[in-house]
């Protein structure tokens, strides 16, 4: 399947990125349609033109209707839909996720789905520290990254389909990694980053420091700002791959911690200048 | 002393933010001169017209004439400028500074001044990835803190005047603290960031990374471009302060280790909701 625009999308959770989906794929004329919890939602989204119609029912229509189904739900949620609904997925109709973790989800659905449907996953790389339809925005998607996560399983059609629906989106880099590979990057990369920031942000109870602030705890903690159901959801479904992040953390953060103890000034020193170094690479392009 | 346009202004080390205090202080028409080492920050600094006058020496008629000094300088660097250039310092004179650690500067400083200039310390809470007087910005202030931290032998007029250069450069929150407590809140704040900020861009040396991050590793790292020779310095001269940071630090983030370790999702939602509130109140105003 080729993303042409006589494809009908459907796009199951209609938040921050389900949202920004609909908008950033609208700019190209498909024709969308959504279901999801809140008719304040899909109001919303059909007001501001960014779906063509919506509902917070199990419609069998949209779903029948649908060639590309898109899935941005919490992870148990999206199982469970799977669960209870897949047989009223269209024949051939191919599906994605935007979950942030896989191999806890991706071999499951793909084991218990119809032969007929193709369910190939992916991780857009990108999110902001508010919710709901109404702060989707497509610009969330440039300069970020989009992951694509093919198992055994996928056709080199729905995988070079899913990355053009990436580069649709507007992300910056497409790319594709295992399951696996997906899990143990994004334990590290986002994952104990989100560790971090709620460490830093809840280990100091002291009053008023917010009158001596700099920014650069203001960096370290913009994520603090944390949706508590779907990130401890996130944290278990990644258990061991974020504790092994956890202790290549702590294990470094010791170090660090005894050159300082030993006033090791030349081996702080190294570890800040390859710091510096390590960084240049990170800087958006 | 009251800073009224008529008083001469010597900035001493004019880097970043000596330079983007000259820039901010011009704007009223205050007269300024500098003492740096590079010929090519005062060259810049006259063209732009941030400065009056400058010099790469020791220049007695430059120091001699000012009635405010300010020292942008490493500590040791200034302790070293106050041990031997004391004696040409004009009577009267207000000595002020910028030095990121204060219990382990302030009372050496005021211990060997001579009891006719009175030094009054303060730390401006702002700072960019970027060196050099020709990086420097007065929008740098904007939203930022500035902490004045006056001791026993300080008069109430130096430290209304210290404060009253705060308004002047444009910091939005202008506050006093001891040097003991801004150690302690500098070690939080700043130091121990920059100790996270550096392990976890140096804990996991894997590559290509950069294609898959989101910007919630970008944001903890920004910091991670760090300057090793003026961090390490002060990481050693608040040592004491910074270790107890740590330790707090690594303590929480072994408590939520253990959440995990004991799938206890309930405590984990605790903490972030904790997060979350208290994230909160660190927004710019």
């Amino acid at each position: 399947m080729i993303v042409d625009i006589s494809k009908k999308i459907l796009i199951v959770g209609l938040g921050l990125l389900g949202g920004s989906y609909a908008k950033a794929l609208k700019r190209f004329g498909f024709r969308i349609s959504a279901i999801t919890k809140e008719q304040s939602a899909i109001d919303y989204a059909i007001k501001e033109n960014i779906i063509d119609e919506g509902s917070t029912e199990i419609d069998e229509r949209l779903i029948k209707d649908a060639d590309l189904v898109i899935f941005a739900l919490y992870p148990h949620v999206f199982m469970e839909w799977i669960e209870q609904n897949q047989n009223l997925l269209k024949s051939g109709a191919l599906i994605t996720d935007v979950t942030g973790v896989k191999g806890s989800i991706v071999y499951k659905i793909q084991d218990i789905l119809r032969s007929d449907v193709e369910f190939i996953a992916a991780h857009p790389m990108a999110g902001r520290e508010v919710s709901g339809v109404e702060n989707s925005t497509d610009q969330m998607f440039v300069g970020a990254n989009y992951i694509v996560t093919p198992t055994d399983k996928n056709t080199p059609e729905a995988i070079s389909t899913c990355m053009e629906l990436g580069r649709l989106l507007g992300f910056s880099n497409v790319t594709t990694l295992s399951p696996e590979e997906h899990d143990e990057m994004i334990g590290f990369l986002s994952q104990l980053t989100h560790c971090i920031a709620i460490t830093l942000m809840t280990c100091n109870d002291r009053e008023n420091m917010e009158k001596f602030t700099g920014d650069s705890f203001r960096d370290l903690t913009r994520i603090a700002r944390i949706n508590d159901l779907m990130w401890s959801e996130l944290f278990m479904a990644n258990k061991e791959a974020l504790l092994c992040q956890m202790d290549m953390f702590i294990n470094k953060f010791n170090e660090l911690k005894s050159m300082l103890e030993e006033e090791d000034v030349d081996e702080m020193r190294k570890m800040m200048r390859h710091s510096t170094e390590r960084r240049a690479l990170f800087d958006k392009k």
